[in-house]
Formats: structure tokens, sequence, C-alpha cells
């Protein structure tokens, strides 16, 4: 009895593994020859998200599947289980209810297209690049390398990088000694050119003009329409550029001042006072 | 059996395709045609917005529609599913629950017109143009151009920036050796000739006096309405011309000041401390 | 038939639309009337609020009934639909429950005139003048011009600066060398003569004293009391009024102030260690 | 018929509205007859509260039952309407909730005499003066004015500073230059006669001694007992009052202090290294 | 049948007053009784705080009954209404919820012993000597003179100051020019004749050693065992006296320190550039 | 009738108390016992804990066993009480909840041995030695002497510093002019020396390297391992250890840099302006 | 009958103490064998995740039988106990449903192997090591060596850095002074060599360009990848060898930059109110 028992559960388990491995295979394999036929139904952006998905659905539903058949094997029955209320019902009912909304959650994103595979996003604290969409969490990958797992009942805002332009926004400061037209027409002159130079700009970047007086300084701003997630290496290279011209032309770099008065006076009156004594 | 359910499905799925496509084009041109004749029942301010959410309902109602039918083809009886009390039922009435409420708020966001697509608004921490307002989220785009999606039921306070004339807030920042006088004055000469420059201007800009003392430096506050949503352009502007004035008649900027005192006494004191020892 | 219940349709969107347009005449006419007789049972303060609201209420109550009455017609019964639980009812059921605490509360803050249409109000975050109290939301309009959208069952704590005379508090720094007696009397003489020159005030400001002493400044404290909401006006006046009679009287401006100790030792100090290797 | 009706409810307003205008009368009457014949059954403290509770009671109590009335003509039935569930009385019972808290946390507010009328209090982030404790909501009265109105169940934490005497703590700051003992001596001599000179103080000012050691300042602490909420003035006078007698026996204001080290040294590597290329 | 009704009230009333006066006696003078007999069950620590809860007791309880008693002379059933469900009942069972937490916490706060009458505790974010433990709230008074009252049930984690000895924590500045060693010794000589000076101090203080380097000084961390509440009398008196040994011996107040390089290149740079135009 | 009643009540009393003092004599000698035995069933550092526990568990049932008694003899039914539901049950079985949190979770706590008496631990806010881990709450007693109590139920996260080695972390800030390679050798020469000399630390501490560099100052990172909890002392050796040969070698401190350009130009700038006009 | 059942719970406790010892024996043996036949069905990674996990079930499994065995000696019988319902059994039902909440999310961290024992993670605000994944708790230990137990079901968003490359970014700061372009070159010629030198470099680092321009300092930002959780070790050592270069092209350390007017002016003016006295 037992033995048969444990041949039944080493049968279902070998079987799961096989069918979530071949599984993975066949999705993986139905994109090529979908790709080579170029019978596209979905945007290419998309795919990458679904066959993701699609492992991941199989994973879990061939897991959970084989868990209960696991336990019809053991004579446990699961449905009574769920059935059977009272305190343990109530427990795992709410335990549950965090899983549901986790699916459902999941499915609106993919559903809306909030994001894909390969978008970079901001979720709550975490920005990096989307990993994996899957039924219960969302992984993504920080620039840095590690890896962030949310459960998906937890996205609530989702702020998506990758869909338009971005838009580089650079501060530069001037000393207040500086003439700011002529500061003004060096930039404009420099940023006119500047589309030839880096494709991953949208148009020439615009000299705002004053938006701000710091406390020894002049900051100007520029906002440059780059092709998305190209904001930073565009603010990068244009700060360079900027600062080579404003370098040539003399424009004074604002470190911090300060308007110093000398005094005696203090020194004097202690000692006056000192005396006084 | 099989092939005959394959072969509905497949139609299901065409047939919501097409409907979702022919009716965001009837959509559409149903608007042109009303634009073409006059016949306007709502404001133009909020024509944007009906459209959009028209597409976005269509698109909710086909798919679950369709959804439904694939799974009465496949004999799954979602009705008795959701009849299905017990702990599922509780879990999935739960995840539901958080859905309705994002379409009732929806719908009240759009009954009151408290924003429509184009407005600049704040919800939270987002502030942008709305792009789109759905059923279940509306969507806002940030000036840096990264899209925010926000669930309607997540949305409380709103604020909203295109519906009445903006004020620009400047201060301006002078050294307490200026005569306050003086000042004012040149500013108050310059601020009437502007709004026949800058017809962004509702009026001319007034100088409300002294706002604050700072450490270094008086602190006098300008207000200029404007046209909605041109404060930031216009404060740039003023800020400018105001800072032309005041360096032609020799107003000082506002460096910050330190008066020093020098002392020789504590290196005298630990000398001759040391020398104690 | 369907062209019937289409024409019943139109013509209960028409009619409700001249209702609530008609309505909204009326209620400003009522007011036109009321006032030339003057029979007025309600404070002039409260009567802008109370005709906001009553356009407020019809509107929903017009809409409402004609989207029931569009329902019907649709043979769709809304009665049932709300009776019939489970869980889409408890869903609905849960939604709803926010809207009847927006209509409690709105009640509640006019029955009790908490604050009335043009009141300067605070409420959590926002800050400004009171555009409208509706039956569900409250607008709030910013003094820099944007309009914040309020449910009114998140307003919990209300502060209203237009119930009571408004206070400007100044604090005047001074530096610490100057002699705070004869400074408190020059200010002293220049405050019993404002309430002459400045309306907004309901009597002469009143010096405090010393409130603290900072690093490189006595700071003496000022309050004036003022008509509502005319203290930042009076602030900014008085302000400018103490710093000219300060100013005529050589009372010194409390530049950050710093005692500087030149030393040589650590140089050589320094030098002799480096020396020693 | 309905001629009929308008007079009965016509004739509830006017009467409800003369029952508060007498009642309110009434009450303030009832109140200085017991003065008069000096019958107190409460303290004086509590008497203002108890005018403004009694007046407040009195309006909530005959507008609900006017407007209970009003409803009954107009033929609706309240009762029925409260008693009948489903999902809007769910709904309404859940709104009712955070009316009942309201009343019951104010009951024992004013039971347990947790502050009256007049009391000087801070609850969550309002400070001020307790202007009304109505049933449902208190109102406090900053200094600066404006009116703050709390729900009563939102009241968890009370501060109230009107029951015991004031403590005003003061930190007064010396250069490290001077003798600690020497001006705590100073200090003790003036302290021993403020008593004397402001009946406010309870007891002479104590000289706790050296709170703390700042960068550039010893710190001596201050604390005077004086009768309630006259600490600020106190403190502003001490503050006076102790300056002049340091200044007189010349104990040096606190300065920032910074001993300064001037080099050459970096000068001449960078020329050393940049003559080395 | 009225004139009966109020004076039966009126009996209630004064009834009831006079059993909380003798009530409030009959507790104090059984206290002296069993003070003057030295029969002590509980220790003397507990004893005010039983005195203070049993006058809280009656008084609830007194005035409950004579609430109830007066209901029910005006054929008001309390009982009736409490079993009376529905949306009241349901509202009202939730507001006496809190009162229910507030009691039960109370009764374990006073039965752990977690803090007594005239502890110093410090609960959320008040702090200061415990005034009064009552069935519903606590009174802390804080040590400025105003009273803060919580309810009970608002107090989860408490820290008392009063059970266990108190550690006053110095951290002691000095110039980086001193040497540690020498001032070490210095403080440790004159810490072993602390206790017999003051006998707050329950051991000689402990010199721990180098706590950390800020940027222009050393700091030494010494810690000394006082008895409860004593460690701020300790820590002023052990600073002033640490402080004039150090004075005696020559080592160095740790002022800010700065290193200078000056530097005529950013001049001539921009001189230069400027000619270069 | 009353009399029997009362020296019942006496006698459970007072039997109560003795039990309880026998019984934690009892718990105290079997220790002692056990100990001599030497038979160790649980590791010497869960005895410590298990025996406050019993303690704790013992006082808990006797005093609620004579709570029941008492209450019984008053012919009052605590278990009708109980059943007894309506409003009351509802408010009680809320409160219950709470107790049977904090008893549940007291339970893992020890089941798990997540710490024990004498472990010093991290729980939320509070940081110091654990003093009693009772059923209902923990007491931690805080470095500076004060007894934090904190209901089990709000325990979460735990942080135990007393299972592991632990690790001192220093940053050594030096500044930019030293030769970051000698600083180095120097410092890893000291630190192999330091394992024979102070017992507490369980390896060689190591230098990492350059862990920032600072506006003034290059920081280098050292990490020693200790045992549990002699991070504190042994990171105040190092330090000094460190420092005093640093000051052999001439290394030199890292006083804050500035580096600084005095110009004339504004002021000629301002005379030029003031002579233009 | 109370000997038999000492001795009964006696050989229960023995033989669950027993049962534990040889589990834990057979798992790690098992463990072995398993390796040395290469028979491998999961990754090594997840082997030491397992093993712990089989361990920590194994007691919690053994534990619980006992218990209950123990309690149905003593009579208890637990089930009625647990079906009781009342105030008693609702209690226990929410104090329950945490527990089963932890073993839900336990589960599903291990199922969907989110992080294994040995990974470096980040759960709120702990990061760490993972030394134990439990069925009800996670342990994390810190690199300063203490330990954080973690109930699972507080466990939302993880965050892991050990299955990805790292990535190391340092920000090297330069004085205002120094070529630009020089400086990137010179950086570069260093970073290409570094694959060689330095084997945890997956490839060379790269210099992005200019990040931010400071107010005394430009500001240049390096990536360099590593295999996972060598970034802090890199970023060490890059830093040192950048400095060395730097220092030997005499690239200037951006030491902060003062421009500095001296002037006289105050002190004239003061003198010359002064005199106007």
């Amino acid at each position: 009895m037992i033995g048969e028992g444990f041949l039944k559960i080493l049968a279902i388990l070998i079987l799961s593994w096989l069918m979530i491995r071949f599984g993975k295979l066949a999705i993986n394999n139905f994109l090529k020859i979908r790709t080579r036929t170029n019978l596209r139904m979905v945007s290419e952006r998309r795919e990458a998200t679904l066959v993701k998905l699609l492992e991941n659905i199989l994973t879990y539903a061939v897991s959970f599947i084989a868990i209960i058949m696991v336990l019809s094997v053991l004579t446990i029955n699961v449905q009574a289980m769920l059935a059977g209320a009272g305190i343990v019902g109530l427990a795992v009912g709410f335990g549950a209810q965090s899983l549901v909304k986790d699916v459902i959650t999941g499915f609106f994103i993919i559903f809306e297209d909030q994001f894909s595979v390969g978008d970079f996003v901001r979720i709550g604290q975490f920005e990096g690049t989307v990993e994996e969409i899957g039924l219960r969490t969302t992984k993504i990958k920080s620039f840095t390398g590690e890896i962030n797992i949310i459960p998906n009942g937890n996205i609530m805002e989702v702020t998506n990088f990758s869909i338009y332009n971005s838009v580089a926004v650079l501060d530069i400061s001037i000393a207040y000694e500086n003439d700011i037209e002529k500061t003004e027409r060096l930039i404009n002159e420099l940023l006119v050119t500047m589309p030839e130079k880096y494709e991953e700009l949208v148009a020439a970047p615009e000299l705002l003009g004053v938006q701000q007086f710091g406390p020894s300084e002049v900051i100007l701003r520029i906002v440059a329409e780059t092709i998305p997630m190209k904001h930073w290496y565009i603010g990068r290279v244009l700060r360079k550029e900027i600062k080579q011209v404003l370098d040539q032309h003399g424009i004074e770099a604002p470190f911090p001042r300060l308007v110093m008065y000398s005094r005696q006076g203090e020194e004097q009156m202690r000692n006056k006072e000192s005396g006084r004594q």
C-alpha cells in the first residue's frame, strides 16, 4: 500500500516536472514560428511580457494540480478542508484574499498594458527595468543590478518612462557678475547645433531662462527632449558641451560668495568692559 | 467537438477585436461630424475627455463580454462561480470591491467635471497633464515625459491648475545696504510696462512689499496674475527684466554677509596655560 | 419600439437639461428679489454658500432622476439591482458608503456654519478661499490660482481665518551690539502712530520683548491685531516702517558674526612631524 | 392640500427659530440669576463651558425635531427609512457611527473636565484657547486669531496648560572664555530679586547649571515657575534682565568661533605638479 | 406628576453628590488609619495610585447609576435602548468598544504595575510625572507644567524611568591638538572623587574612551550611574567640574577648525579670459 | 450572610497571595536543585527566561482564578456574562482579541527562542537588554537605565545582537594631502598586533580601503569582528590606538578645508555704479 | 492515576525530543548521500534553504503533536476548544489568522524562489544575508553581526542582490579649474586596464561623464559591473586607483571654494551713524 502510494507520488512529481519543462519549450518555439511567419497579433513590445507570463501560469497551474493529486493519494481531501469552515476556514480565507488581490491586480496590469517587460518604471520606492510580470509578483531590476520582487497587490500608482519621449532638465549656474544676455546668446548658439551631433535628441534643446536667483549664482534652466530614457545620457553630454563653451568665453563658475566686514569693535568693547570691573 | 469549440472561440475573439476597432473609428467620426455641424452640447474642453472615455468603455465592455462568451463555450458557468460563496467567494468579493470603488470614483470625476483631458493637475505626489480619464485608471503625463497611471479609487484630493488664472510669485532679494524706497520705485516703474510686452499677463504685476528680512538680504515679493499655466514663463522673464533694471541702477546683489572679529586672545591663553604646566 | 425608446430618452435628457438651467435661473432671481425686499433670514455671509449649494443639489437631484428614468426605459430595474445582494451588492455597498459619508459631513459643515463661500480656510494641506461647498465635494482656490477639490468625507479638522481678527507676528532681529532699551523705545514710539496710518489695524501693535537670543542677533517680537486676513499686508508695511526708523537711528542690521582665531600652530606641528620621519 | 402643507412647514420653521432664540436667552438669564444668588454648584471655570454646551444642545435638539416634523408633513416616514436595511441602511449606519463617536467622546471630555472654555490647550496639531465645546465639535482659537474646528471623535490626547503653574525654560549662552562660576553668581544674584518685581513668578527662578557645551558656547539653563500661561511673558522679561546684567559685567556674547589655519601648501603643490607635466 | 418626578431627580442628584464627596473622605481616612497601624499589604509606591483609582471608580460608578435612575424616572428604558439593535445599536456598539478597550488596558496597567502615580514615564510623545491613573484615562504632568490626558487604550509602549537607576551620558569634546592620554588621566582622577561629593551617584562615573572623531574635535564619553531621575542633575554638575579641571590644565576647547588656502588664481584666470574677448 | 461572604473573599485573597509567594519560592528552589544535580534539559541561556516566565504565568493564573471565585461569591456569573452577547459582548470580544494576540505572540517568541532574558535586542524603537519575557508583555532595559514595557502583540521584527559575533565599524578620516598607501601600511601594521592585546577580538581587524572621498578628507573603513556586544568597547580602543599611530607618523587630522579667492571687484563695481547715479 | 499521567507525559516529551534530534540527523545525512551520488534535483543554491526548512517543519510538527497529546492526557479536548465559538473563539480566530498568513507567505517565498539561504537581501528596513527561511519567520544576518527575525507575513517587497551582477557607482569630484577632457582621458586610460587586475570585474568600468556641477566641484560618474555583491570591494579599489592617477597628473582635489569680498563700508556706515546721534 505504502509502496504503491509512493510510486504514484513519484510518478506525479516526474510528470509535472516534465510538463513544466516541455511546456516552456513549446511556448518559446511557438514564439519563434510565429516570428518567422510574421503573423503578429500583439505588438512586439508585449510579446516578451506574454511569454514570461505564459511560463509563469504554466508553472503555477501544473504545480498546484500536482500538489492536489499528491494530497489525494495521501487520502487528504482538500475540498472538504477548504469548505470546512470555523476558525481555520476563516483564517485561511483571509490569507487567500491577499493572493486573490495579487492575481486580479496582475490581470489588470497586463490587460490595460500599464507596462511591459523591458520598460523602465517606478513603482513605489523601486525604480528599474521590468524583468517579469507574473500572476502574483512583478520583478524589477534596478540599474545597480539588484532584483526587486513586488506582490502585484502592492502595486498602486505606476510611473512608466518608456512610452513617451523623455526630457532632460539642466540647471546651469553662472555667477552674478556675468552678463545674462550674453550667456543666453552663447548657450542658444550652442544648442541649435546639438541635434545634428546627438541623434538621441528629438529637437534642439531649449533655454527657458532664469529659473532662480541663488544666494551666489543665477540659475538658467535648459530642457531637452530625447527619445525615451536617453535624458540621462543627453544631460551628461550637454553639461560638458555647455561648460566648454562658457569656459572659452570667460563666463565665471559660481563659487559661493561671501561679503566680509572685518571689525575690531568687539575686541575693544571686551577689553574696555574687562577693565571696567 | 473540440474543433467546433475552438472555431467558436476564434470567431468570438475576431469579432470582438473588430468591434473595438470599428467602434473607435465610429466614435472619432461622430466627433468630426458633430464638430462640422457645430451642434455642441458639451464644452470643447470636455470633448477630448469624453472621446477617450467612450473608447475606454467600449474596450472594457466588449472584452468582458467576449471573455464570458469564451468561458461559456468552455462550459464554465461564471454566474454560478460568482454566486458560489464560501472562502473563494469572500476573497473574490473583497478583490472586486476595489474595482467597484475605482469605477464609482471615476464616474464622479467626470460627472462633476473635476478635470478634463489636457488639464494640468496635481493628484497626490504626481503633477502633470491629464492624458486619459478611464473607467478604472487615470493617466497623467509629467513635464519630464513619464506617464503616471493612478487607479481612480486612489484619487482623493485633486488640484486643478487649468481653470483659473495662475499667479507667478517672485521673491527678489536685495542687500540691506540698498534703499528700499528707491528699489520699490524702480521695480514699480518696470512692472507697469510689462502687460504691453507680455500678453500672458492679465494685469500689471504687483509689488507687495517687504516679505521677509533674511540674515543678509531684504526680500521683496512680487505677484503677477497670468493666463492659466503661464506663471512659470512669466516668472522667468520677469526675473530677467528686474535683474537688468536693478543692475543698471546699482542695486546690489545680496551675497551672504559675515561680520568677522579677528582675535589673538585664545592663542595667548593657550600658550600661557601650556607654559604653566 | 427602439425608435420610441430613443425618443423617450431624448425627451428625458432635454427636459432634465432645461430643468437644471431654469432652476439655476430661478435660484438666482429669488435671491435678487429677496435682497430687494430686505427680507433676510440668514446672514449675508451664508447667502453665497446657500445659492451655490442649492444649484449643486438641483444638478445632482435632476441628473440622478434622469439616469434612473433612462435606465427604466431601457427596462433595467435599478431597485432590484441594488437589492440584488451577493458579491456585487457587497462591493457596491462599500463604494456607496464613501458617498454617504461625504454627504453627511457636507451637511454638518453647512448646518454648523464651519465655513462659508468666500472664507479663507485651511483644510489638511490646502489653504485658500472657499469657492463652493457642494453636497459631495468642497472647492478651495489657492492664492496662486489653482483650485483644490476635496471630498467632504476627507474634511476632518478645519481652520477658518475669516471669523476673528487676524494677528500679524513680526520677528525683528537686531545686532547684539545695539542697546535693547533704546531699540524698544524707538519701536514703541513708532507703533503708537500706526493705527492712524493704517485702518486695517484694530489697535496699536504691541512690542512683546526679547523673544530669543540667536547666534548673532537679538530677536524682538511684535504682534499686531488686524481685521481678518489683513495680517500679511500689515506685516509687510510694518516691516518697512520699522526698518526705516532703525536705519535712521543707526540700529545695526544683524549680519551673521564670526570670531576668528588665526593660528600657525598646526602648520608648524605638521612640518615638525614631517621632519621627524 | 399643498397650501396647507406649506403653511404647516412655515409654522414649524418659525416656531423652532423662536424656540432656539428664546431658549438661548433663558439660558443666559438663568446664569445671571444664579450668579446673583451665589448658588454655585459647579466651579466658575466650568460655567462658561456649560452655557455654551446648553446652547449647542438646544440648537441641535430643536433643529432635528423640526426636520423630522417637516419630513412627516411631506409624508416621508423617517423611522421606516432608518429601519429600512439593505445597502442604504448599511452605508448610513457607518456614517452615523462617526457621529455617535463624536458625541460619546464629547460627553467624556465634559464629564471628566478634561478642559473648559477659556483653557489654553494643545490637541493634535492645534494649540490655542478653547472657544466652545459642542456636542459634535470643539472650537479652538489660535493666538494668531484663526479658529480651528475639531470633531470630538478626533480628539485623542489632550494637553491642558491652564490647570497647573507653567514653567519658563531659558537657555542662556555665554562664550567659552567667560568664567562660569562668576556668571552663575551674577545670574543667581539677579534671580532672587525677580519675584518682588514680577508677581507672575511663583518663586525665584532657578539656575540649573551647565545644560550643554555647544561648539562655540556654554549653555546655562534657567527655569522659572509662573502662574499658568505667563511663562512666555516671564521668559521675555528675564531674557532682557539677564542680558543687561551680563553686559554690565562684560560677560561676552557667544558669537560663533572659528580657528583658522592659513596655508600656502596646496598652492605650491599644485604649481609643482602643473610644472611637472 | 411632573413635580414629583422633579423632586425625585433632585433627590438622586443630591444623594449621588453626597456619596461621591463622603466616599472620597472615607478612602482618604482609611488610608490614614492603615498608615498609622502599619498594616501594609501593598508597597508605598502603589498606595497613591490606588487611592486615586478608588476615587475615580467611585465617581464613575455613582454617576452612572444616578444617570440611569434619572432616565428611569423620565420613564426611559435604558436596557431596552441598548438591546434595541439596528443602525443605532451598531453605531453605539462601536463607540462603546473604544470605552471598553480603555478600561481593559487601564486594568492591566495597574495589575502589572507598569507605572504608579509619581513615576516619571514616557508614553508616546508625552514625557512627565504620572499624576493619576484612572479607569479611562491617565494624566501625565510635563516638567514645564502642562497636564497631558491620554485615553488608556492609546497607551501601547510605556517607558518607565523611576524603577532602575538612571545613567547620565556626557560627551566631552576636546581639540585634536590635545594629548588624549593626559586628558583621560585628568578626567579619571577627577571622576574617582565624585561619589564622595555627590551622594546621588551610585558609583564613580566611568570614562569609556574616544566615542567619535568629529571634524574638529575628539569626543570622549563618560557615563555615570545615579539614583533614578538624578542623571540630569549629575550631568550638569559633572560638566562644570570637568570643564574647570580641563581649563586648569590647558586642555583646549574644541572651536570649529578650518584650513584655508588663499589663492589669486581664479582672479587672474578671469582677467585673462576677460581680456581674451 | 454578608459577613460570611466577606470572610470567604478574605480567605480567597490570602490563599492566592500565599500561593503566589510560595510558588515563586518553589520555582527558584527547583532551579537551584536542578543546577546542583547538573540535570540540564535546556541551555543555560534559556533558564533565566523560563524562571521569569513561570513566575509570570503563576501570578496570572492564581490571580484570575481568585477574581472569578470572588465574583462567584458575590453571586456574579462570569460565564453567563461572557456568553451574554449583544453590544457589551461585542465590545468585550474586541478588547479580549488584543489580549489573545499578545499571548500567542509571546508563546512563539519563547518557542522559537527569538531572544532570552539577558540578550541585547532592538524591538521597534527600543534597544536594550531583555529584562523579562512575560505572557502579555516584554520588558527591555535601556543602557541609560529606563525600563521599556512592550505588549507582545506589538513585537513584529526583532533584532538580536547577542547570538553572533558583533562587528565594530570604524571610519577613519585623513587629509587629502596624506599618502594613502603609507597610511594603509601603518594601520595594517597596527591592526595585526591587536588580537594579542584585546581578547574580545575574534580575529585581526581588517582595513577595507577607501570608503568615500569627503569634501576635505579621505575616509578609510576598518571592520573588527568581536565577541557579541563588545564592538563598542573595541571601537573605542581601536580609535585611540590608531590616532596615536597616525599622530606619531604625522598623518594629518582632516580639518575642513576651504580655498578662498579674495576679490575687490564687486567693491569697485559698486562704487562705480554708485558714482554713475 | 496522577502518576500514570505523569509517566505518559514524560514519555511523550522524551520521544518527541528524540524524534526532533534524530530527524535532523537524518535530514543532514540524506543530504550528504545525495551529494555523493550526485543525484541533484534542485540547484545547489536551494539545497541549504531546503535543509533548514525541513528541520524547521520537523520541529514544529513534532512539537505541536506532542503538545496535543499532552493536553489529551490532561483530558483537555483541544478540538472542542477550537470549535467552541463565542467571544473566545473569535479572539483566537483572529490571532491564528496572523499565523496562517505567515505560513502562506513563507510557502510562496520558497515556491517562487524569491531568495535562498545565503543570498544578500533587503527586506523593509533590514539588509543582510539570509540565515534561515522558516515556516513562520525568516532570519537575516546583518554585516555587523546582529540577527534580524522577521515574520513571513511582514515580508512584502523583497530586494535580492545575489541573482544578477552588481554595479559599483563612483562619483569622482574634481575642481572646476581642471580640464575635463584631460581628466576623462586619464580615467579612461586607467579603466581599460582594470579587468585584468581585478577578476571581480565583469567588464571594463565605464566613465559616464559629467553627472552634476556641484557648488565647488565637477562630479564625474563611473559605473563598474562586478560579479554579485563585489561592488563594494571594487568601488574601494577603484577609488584608490583613480586618486593615485589623478594625483600623479596634478588633477586638483575639490576643496570647497569661497569668493570673498572684503569691505569696510558697514563699519564706516556704523561709525557715521553712531556719530550722527
